[in-house]
C-alpha cells in the first residue's frame, strides 16, 4: 500500500520503520529533515512538505507532538487535506486534545477524505517491537481500512467507536490514569523508604502479586531507582496530556481531584527546576521530596 | 501436620477449607461458632477456644478483622500464646497495623513461639481457588515452615523479609494501591459517562490494553455497573486499611495525598448513608456523584 | 470631569450613579441600553457605542464581564481607543486576566492614551455606599489621575505599582482568598452542624473574635443559613475567577493546591445543576453536602 | 478571690500575672519549678502539686500543653479534682481534644465540682495585654462565676453553650480556619513572588483592604518575610491541633479536605527537618518551596 508517515520522533520513526519493513511504500516526511535520513536508508521516499507524503497516498500517518503540529501538517496549501486524493484516509495516531480530534474530524468530512483517531499507548521500544496498544475510533468504512494496517503495528488494537476524538478521549484518559500510577508509586516508595523497605523490592513485590500490568513494572523501576533520564515519554508532554485531560472533564463538567494534585506536582517540578529532559515519572521525585527522601536535589 | 485455625470469616473458611483438603488435621476455633460447623463437615475438629485449637498443634492460622481481634485470640489465658507448644508457629494472615504487628512479634519472641506475618491479596473467591497473592516476612526459621504452607494456599508467596511487620506494610501499601485504583476508575467512568462513552466499553478497552491487571479488571467491572453489593471487601475494612496506612505513613514522617483523598470519600459515603453492607470499591461513588452520575441517589 | 462610563451591570451601576452624584458629566454606554434608562434619569448621557462615549472624555470607566467583553468594547472602530482623545485615560475596573491586563497596557500604550487597572473588592450594596476596597496600578502621571476620582468611589485606594496588570494579579488573588475563605466556611459549618452546634452562632462567635473580617461575616451568614439567592457575585463569574487566578499561577509556575480545590467544587456545583443565578458562596454546599448536611437537594 | 493556676508557659505565666495584677490572691503550680519563680516575685505562691494549687481555691484555671497534661494535673492523689472543694470551679483553657473535654466534664460532675472550658484564641502577647479572644462552655451556674474572671483576661468572651466540650470544638474549628489562613497566605505569596510583586507589600494591600483581620496581618508578616523563628505557636502545637480537628471530624463523619492538605504539609516539613523551634506558620513554607521561592534551604 501507497503511505504517507509525517512525524518521525521516536515513536514515529519506530512505527515508520514497519510499516516499511512490512512491505509498504511508505513516504515520509518531517519537519527537521535530519530525522528523515534514517528512514531513507530503510528504503523510504522523502517528501519535502506534508501534502507532498500525501500525495497519491491511499493512507497518510500522522505522529506529531500537539494539537498546533497536527493544524500545521494537515492544513494549509501543503497541507494533507491539500495533498490526499478523495476518498484517501488520514490516520492521526498523535495525543491531541478531544476539541482538536472534533475539529479535523469535521475538515476531513468536509474535503471528502476519511479520518481515524489511533492514538497508542506504548513507548518506542514497544513502538519498535510492535507491541504497541491502539485505540481506533472513526466511521466503519474508515475502520475497515484503518485496523489491517493497525494491527501490523500493535499487539492489539481497540475499537472505541465511530466518532474519531472519542478515541483520544480514551488515550487521554488512559494516560491520566498512568500519571496517578505514578503518583502512587511514588508516594508507595516513600513509605517504604521511610520504613527501612527497599523500594525496588516492595516494587518487585507487588508487580510479582497483583499489580503485575506492565505500568506498575516499568514506572515502578524508574521511581524506586530515582533514575529519570533518558526520557521515554518527556515531562512536559505529561503536563500537556493531564492539561488537555483536565480541558475536556471542565468542557464535560468533570472534577478530577486525581487530575488535579498531578498539575500541581508538573508545576512543582518545572519551578524546582527539574528538567524537559525527564521522563515524566518525575513526578514521583515530589512524594519523595515531601518524604525527606529525593536523591538529588541538584536535578 | 497438625494445624490450628482461628478466624472463619469469609476468607478464613475458605483458607481453613483448602489446608483441610490438603490432608492436614485442622482444629477450628472461631467467635461465633454456627460458622464452624461446615468446616467440621469437611473434617475439622472444633475447639471452644483459641487456646484449645493451639493446643499440640505445630502452627497455627489467624485471618481475623483487626488488632483488637487479633489481641483477643491472641493474648490471656485461652489464648494461642498460652495454648501453643514452645517452638510452635503462629501465622498470622489478618490486615493489621504496623504497631499491632511489631508488638506481636515482640510478645511471641519473649514466649518462645515463632511469629509470621502472612497477609494476602485477592478476594474470597480467590482463597477457594488458591489464587492468593501472600507476602510474608519472618525469621528464617519460621519461614522455613511457614512458606511451603503458604504456597499450597495461594499462587505465589512473596518473601518481604525478616521483620514480621514488613509484610503487614507491604500489604496496607498494596490496600492503598488498590484503594487508589478504585478512585482512578470513578474518575475515568465519570468523564468517560458524561462524554457518551459507555463507561464498561472503556474498562474493556483498557483492561485489553496495558490497564491489564486483576484489580482494574475486577473494580472497573464494579464501578462501571454502579454495583456495589454484596460485598467482596467491606466499606468499614476499606476504611479500616485506609486508617493504618495514614496512621503508619504518619509515624514515618510521609504524607500521603492518595490516602487522604480517599479518606475524605470514605467520611462523605458514611453521611450520605451508603452503608457497610457495601464494597468498598463503592469508594468511586463520589466521583460519579460529583459529575452527577450517580444512578441510586438513595443507597 | 467629563467622564465615560461603559458596563453598567450591578456593580457599574452602582459605580456610575456615584460619580454623576459627585457632580461630573457622565456619558455611559451599555451592550443592553434597557439598563441605561436609570442612569439617563440620574443624570447621564446615553451614549450608543463606547467610541461616542469616550468622545471628549477626559476618564473612561470600564466595568465589564470578562477579557472578550473589555475586547468587545475597547477595540474596532466603535471602541474606546478609537473614541477617547489623544492624552484621555482609561480606567479599567473590571476582573479579567493578567494576560489582557498587560495586552491591553500595551495597545493603549500605543495609541497614546493612558491605562490604569482598578479592579475592586466589595458587592453591589458596597458599591453603592461607596465602600469599595480598590486597588490600582498604572504609570505615575495616570494615577495621578485616576487615585482622586477612585477616592470618590471606595474605602481605600491601594497603589500596587506601575504596571496596571499588577493591580489585576492582585485582585485574582484576594478572589482567590476569599474562595478559601468560602470552602473554609462551608467545612466549618459542616463540623458544628454534625456536632450539634449551631453554624449561624459558630459564625457569630468567631466573627465576634478574632476573625473580624467582612468576608468571615458576609459568607458566613450567607453560608450558615444556606441562603445562596439572589446572587452578590454568581457562580459563573466566580468560576471564571478560579480559572483566571489557575492560568496567571500555571503561568508563573507555581501550583495551587487551594484554588484546585475550589476548581473541582465549581464543576461539581454545576453537574449536580446548582444554577447561574446562585451567590458563589453555594461552593460550601460541596462541604455541607459531603457532610449529609445540605438542606435543599432540589438546588 | 482565691485562685490556683496550673500551667506557666508562655501564655499561662501572663494569664496568671494579669490575675494577680487584677487582685486576686492567686497559687500557681508548674511542672518544672523554675518557671514559677516569676510569679513568685509578682506575689503568687507557689504549690508545690496541682491539688496543693486547688486546695481552698474557689476557681482553678489550667493552660497546659495537651491532653495528657490536663489529665496529670487532673486526675490522682494529688491532682485538682482531689484537691478542690466540692461547689469549686475548674476552668480549662487548654487546647484539648472533644473527647478529654467530654471525659472531664463527666469526671467532674461526678466529683461535684464545676467545670468550665474557656479555650482562647490570641498568642503570648495577646494574653499579656488582655487582648484575648476567650470562648467559654458550661453549665450557666458554672458560667456565673467564670466569666467575670475571664473577661479581665480577655477582649471579649464567646459564651458556646452549656456543654464545655463545644468550646472546645469552636476552638479547634478556629484553629483550623488559621491553619488555612496560613497556608492561603503561603499560596498568595508564592504567586506574587513569582510575579515580580514584593509579598509584603501584597500583604499590606490587602490587610488594608478587606482582608483586615488580626490573622492575615500577623501571619501575612511573617510568611511574606519567610521569618519563622521564634515560635509564638510552635509547629509541634499546630500539627496537634490539626490531628484534634481531623479526628473530631472523623467521629462526627465530616471530610475536612482543607484540613487534610494542612495535615500533609506539617508532616513534609518534619521530614525536611523544619523544627519544633519553627513557629507554625511555617506551613507556608511547602507553598512557597513548591514555587522554588524557598529561601532558606537550610532550615
Amino acid at each position: 500500500m501507497r503511505i504517507g508517515f509525517i512525524g518521525l520522533g521516536s515513536m514515529g520513526a519506530a512505527i515508520a520503520a514497519n510499516l516499511i519493513e512490512s512491505g509498504h511504500d511508505v513516504h515520509v516526511f518531517n519537519r527537521s529533515p535530519a530525522r528523515a535520513e534514517s528512514l531513507r536508508e530503510k528504503g523510504a521516499s522523502v517528501a519535502s512538505t506534508p501534502g507532498e507524503a500525501a500525495q497519491a497516498a491511499d493512507v497518510v500517518f500522522t505522529m506529531v507532538a500537539d494539537d498546533a503540529a497536527l493544524d500545521a501538517v494537515t492544513l494549509g496549501e501543503m497541507g494533507i487535506i491539500g495533498g490526499l486524493r478523495r476518498g484517501g484516509l488520514h490516520i492521526s495516531m498523535s495525543t491531541i486534545s478531544v476539541d482538536a480530534a472534533q475539529r479535523h474530524a469535521a475538515m476531513h468530512r468536509e474535503a471528502g477524505v476519511g479520518f481515524v483517531s489511533a492514538p497508542v499507548f506504548g513507548r518506542p521500544d514497544a513502538a519498535a517491537a510492535r507491541k504497541l496498544f491502539i485505540m481506533a475510533a472513526g466511521a466503519d468504512e474508515h475502520l475497515r481500512v484503518a485496523v489491517p494496517l493497525l494491527e501490523q503495528l500493535g499487539q492489539s488494537v481497540g475499537i472505541v467507536g465511530a466518532e474519531p476524538s472519542q478515541a483520544n478521549l480514551v488515550k487521554l484518559i488512559g494516560n491520566f490514569m498512568l500519571s496517578v500510577i505514578i503518583e502512587t508509586l511514588g508516594e508507595a516508595c516513600a513509605v517504604a523508604g521511610k520504613a527501612g523497605l527497599d523500594p525496588m523490592h516492595l516494587v518487585e513485590l507487588l508487580t510479582s502479586a497483583n499489580f503485575n500490568a506492565p505500568p506498575y513494572k516499568i514506572y515502578g523501576s524508574l521511581i524506586a531507582s530515582q533514575r529519570f533520564q533518558p526520557a521515554g515519554f518527556s515531562l512536559p508532554l505529561g503536563q500537556k496530556d493531564n492539561r488537555l485531560m483536565l480541558a475536556a472533564a471542565e468542557a464535560l463538567g468533570v472534577p478530577l481531584p486525581l487530575a488535579g494534585l498531578v498539575r500541581d506536582r508538573f508545576l512543582t517540578l518545572r519551578s524546582q527546576g527539574v528538567g524537559a529532559d525527564h521522563d515524566w515519572s518525575a513526578v514521583a521525585l515530589c512524594a519523595l521530596s515531601d518524604a525527606g527522601l529525593r536523591k538529588d536535589r541538584n536535578i
